[in-house]
């Protein structure tokens, strides 16, 4: 496996001695291994400098995974006595481990008990700058995404909204995205009037109405690929102070996406959007980064934040998203995923232009 | 808050020193307190043994939660280093910790690096004990969450499903509990014709048809309380010896549900299952427990298995869901939830004779 090859020599460059791997993204990216539901259960790839690894897992998948080396346990064991053998023969006894990021505690308390002075360290040190670069395939599974999304939209304003609640239509969008892929990436959000104002809304009972303006943000995941779009659309007449603000914002995201090209730093494409809406007199109304990566994971690196130093690279991924929210008024985000080639490539194209319904 | 008063006395009881609480559905019994989305930012509440505690949370929290010492960090902060004085301060440096089962290890290492000396236990060794117990208030929700499940029961049967998926029908089940409660409690297992002898089947593309025996297994959340059933159907006209199977699991679950009462241990329940079936020689085919306790979570204790001594006391609610599968047939499960009073009472009480559709 190539990927775990790799792994292997960032891992020995950086001098740990072994890791610790729970299913998760990090566990799919680096084997393919996406083992269903095993919270309550140890399931736990165990690697050594020496690149020797031995699989831990219930015998419930036996017949759903395989490597080369494993040992599947029985309800009626224990695994911490396999556990305790694995350590053994892999000679990792302690030293600079490597644990997987969203390991539980409990998992985690009871390995650490079978290690002698061991410092731990979260997997993801490594595993972030591998999976921030995306390969072709990637690319490609990101762009089905991406289209899929796109998809929903327009089927989604196709729809009429006027008496549906906010929940209500975050749950037809949701289903759309079920239909079309492996799952959502998140939880839609749907903020209408005043509830946009709040960029973190949570889909309540509140049913649209005409004059609204409203925030669709939502995502779908295509062989374990994350997309995520937002749009903002109009109901009925729209008022002026946010067809106004819609402007600055579809203006500040084109102008952050143009400002996109390999060797910049994630801050500069931050600085582009912010830019173009402190000018306009928005400043103090956009509180968020401007973006976020997006991959197996839909919050990862690069974050397109003031403050990263982060140069850019082909194959990096991540999502451009300003937003201005006013207070008792409401808010517009307008957010595209894009890639970095020599220059950036939107992965998803649904209008940009004010949609009034 | 009561229930944190009862903590803290199991804490000093035990001698603990102190408890590392992340949100989950420990935090949410103890406190209340359900943000949504956390993972990536430190929210933990600090109790030491004299009952002192401090909230950490970041900003986005701030007007969703309420904690009488607390301290929201911004972005810019670093938790950690707050988190440093607030160990401090509550004279939490070591010893005997109970943490949060579910915390991230990306936490966890960070928080093990202040503390000197220090011994963790799993949280839930006090929090299970607790919440094994229901009161009048809990035992409501869940009798509201196993209604729920009713309804969608007799909904979904409704339809035509003759020519559906299996990931179709569970999609729709899943919609509909979505309308009536807070979600669902897991992913709905439909299983339908030879999938349903693997009893953690996942839903695939195969389309139910005339002669299948399709297993439903689903679950509402209603105000955090979980409930979860399983009906078999049938479709058209019904294979012989699925027919037979099925009057052996209903009665093999009647048969447990019979036995329970308060005094007896969970093993006796699961032996009043299992013995009902191993007479009819379908023994080698039970190949699970024959259930678990359900609460905030959909598998807790107490488990209804061979080997749990534990004795069965008033407000303990738990599944009994016995199961026969048998390879390139098919399978029958039927699962009510039931709440222990002086004897026990069904949560669920959907149609429980074969349904033909």
């Amino acid at each position: 496996m190539d990927r775990m090859k790799k792994f292997l020599e960032f891992l020995r460059e950086d001098d740990y001695d072994g890791a610790l791997i729970t299913p998760g993204s990090n566990l799919y990216y680096l084997t393919g291994m996406a083992p269903q539901a095993t919270e309550e259960r140890l399931f736990l790839l165990l690697v050594n400098r020496e690149g020797e690894s031995v699989l831990i897992a219930p015998k419930l998948y036996e017949n759903e995974v395989e490597w080369e080396n494993s040992v599947f346990w029985s309800d009626e064991e224990n695994p911490y006595e396999i556990l305790e053998r694995v350590l053994a023969s892999l000679n990792l006894k302690g030293g600079k481990i490597l644990v997987e990021d969203t390991m539980r505690a409990s998992f985690l308390i009871h390995i650490e008990r079978l290690l002698e002075d061991c410092t731990l360290y979260p997997l993801s040190v490594i595993t972030r700058e591998m999976r921030m670069r995306k390969d072709e395939k990637e690319l490609s599974l990101m762009k089905k995404a991406a289209e899929i999304a796109d998809k929903v939209f327009y089927e989604i304003i196709s729809r009429d909204l006027v008496g549906k609640s906010e929940k209500q239509i975050a749950l037809e969008i949701e289903f759309l995205i079920r239909e079309l892929a492996d799952g959502v990436s998140f939880s839609p959000i749907v903020a209408s009037g005043k509830n946009a104002a709040n960029p973190h809304h949570t889909p309540s009972e509140r049913k649209i109405r005409p004059g609204d303006f409203v925030i669709l943000d939502f995502g779908a995941k295509y062989e374990g690929y994350c997309s995520d779009i937002t749009r903002t659309i109009a109901i009925g007449h729209p008022n002026e102070k946010l067809k106004e603000i819609y402007e600055v914002v579809k203006e500040a995201q084109e102008s952050a996406f143009q400002s996109v090209r390999e060797g910049i730093k994630a801050k500069d494409v931050d600085r582009a959007a912010r830019d173009y809406i402190s000018e306009r007199g928005y400043g103090n109304y956009f509180i968020h980064r401007t973006g976020h990566g997006l991959g197996l994971e839909v919050h990862e690196e690069p974050y397109i934040s003031q403050t990263n130093e982060r140069i850019l690279e082909k194959g990096m991924t991540f999502t451009i998203e300003p937003g201005i929210y006013i207070p008792n008024l409401g808010g517009v985000r307008i957010e595209d995923d894009v890639a970095v080639e020599k220059k950036g490539k939107r992965l998803t194209n649904a209008e940009r232009e004010l949609v009034i319904l």
